[in-house]
C-alpha cells in the first residue's frame, strides 16, 4: 500500500466555482496511481468542495444564486457579524454542501463522470488563497 | 490490502428513494471482506447517495416534499432551463446533499445502524439508469 | 497496512454542537497512527457530523438558528410527527449536512485547519446517547 500527499493552491477572486479537475488528474498520472482512494480536503469553513456539472457554465451561475438567496448576507440574521456580512453566509453554506470528498481511483482512471467536474465553491468576497489537500492511499 | 470494484445499476422512475442496502450488504458477504471501507459514488450531478430512516416510509415522503419546496421546479428561477423544469433543481439537490458516501466494514459487517438504510436520492422526473459505484479498501 | 476502531460516546442535552476534536486526537496519539484516513460516522438519522470554526462560540448560535428556521418544527408540515416535531426536521437536517467524513492523517498530524473544530450536530431535543465511530485504514 502506497500513500502521497499534495496540496494544490487555488487563488479565488469572490463567489464563484473554480474547477481543478485537471490538476487533479495530472496528479494521479504523474504518480501512476493504479487503484485507490483520493481524499480531498480543505483547511477552511467558508468555502466548500463539490462535484458538479461542468457542460454548462450557466449551472454554475444558478448554483450561487440559489446559494444566496438561501443563505442572505443580511447582518440582522446573525451574531457573528465581525469578519464581515459574507463570513457567516460562508460558514453555513460549508456546512449545506461538502469540504470533504473522496474519490475512486480505478485502473488508473478517476472515477468522475461525462459531465462531472471537481469544484472549489468559493463563499467569501475578498481574494482568498485555498489549499486543497489531496490525499492518496492505494496501490 | 484488497481492493474490489463492483457497478450497481439502478433503474428510477422518478423522484424517489430507491433502497439499495441489501444489494450492497450482499456485496460485501460474496466478497467476504472482513475491514475495511466502501466508497460509493455515482457518475451523475442529478441524484444523491444518501443514508437515511428505513422504518417509517413517511420519512421518504417528508423528505421529497421538502426539498421540492426548497429548490422549486420554477424555470423562471433559473438560467439553465434547456434540459427541462426538473434538472437545475436536481443539480442544486445534489449539491445540497452528497453524491458520494465512505462506509466502514468491520468484522465482515457493514456499519450502518439499526434504522439506517442506503439510499438513492432521484431528483429527475424521467426514467433514469442510474450506476452506483462500490469500491472496497481493505483486508 | 493497519486497521483500528473505536467508538466514542457523545451525551447530548439538546439541539447544539458538541466539539470532539480533542478525543479524536487523543486516540490518533496514542495508536500513534502516522499516515492514512480516519472514516467517523454516526449510526443515526437525526444527528450530523459536521467540520466547522471553533474560533467564535457564536456561529454555532448562528448554525443552528438557520437550521431551524430552514426547517421549522412544525407538525403540520409534515406527515411523520408520530416521533415528536423535532423529529422529521431531526432528518431533513441530517440529509442536509454529513452523517459521514473522511479526514487525512500525514506525519502523524490530523489534517485539520487552524480554526476547524470536528462536532457533533445533535437536532433532537432530548437527550441522547450518541456513538461516534472512528475507523483508521493506514500505516
Amino acid at each position: 500500500m502506497k500513500q502521497e500527499f499534495f496540496d494544490l493552491e487555488v487563488k479565488t477572486n469572490g463567489q464563484k466555482l473554480y474547477e481543478f479537475t485537471e490538476q487533479t488528474i495530472n496528479w494521479i498520472e504523474i504518480n501512476n496511481f493504479k487503484n485507490g482512494i483520493i481524499n480531498l480536503s480543505i483547511q477552511h469553513t467558508s468555502a466548500s468542495l463539490i462535484v458538479q456539472e461542468n457542460a454548462d457554465p450557466d449551472v454554475q451561475i444558478d448554483l450561487i444564486r440559489f446559494f444566496d438567496k438561501l443563505v442572505p448576507m443580511d447582518n440582522k440574521l446573525y451574531i457573528h457579524t465581525i469578519e464581515g456580512k459574507d463570513d457567516m453566509p460562508a460558514h453555513i453554506k460549508s456546512v449545506l454542501t461538502n469540504n470533504q470528498i473522496s474519490l475512486s481511483i480505478k485502473d488508473s482512471e478517476l472515477l468522475l463522470g461525462t459531465w462531472q467536474g471537481l469544484y472549489l465553491f468559493e463563499h467569501r468576497l475578498a481574494p482568498q488563497n485555498r489549499i486543497i489537500i489531496h490525499h492518496f492511499i492505494g496501490g
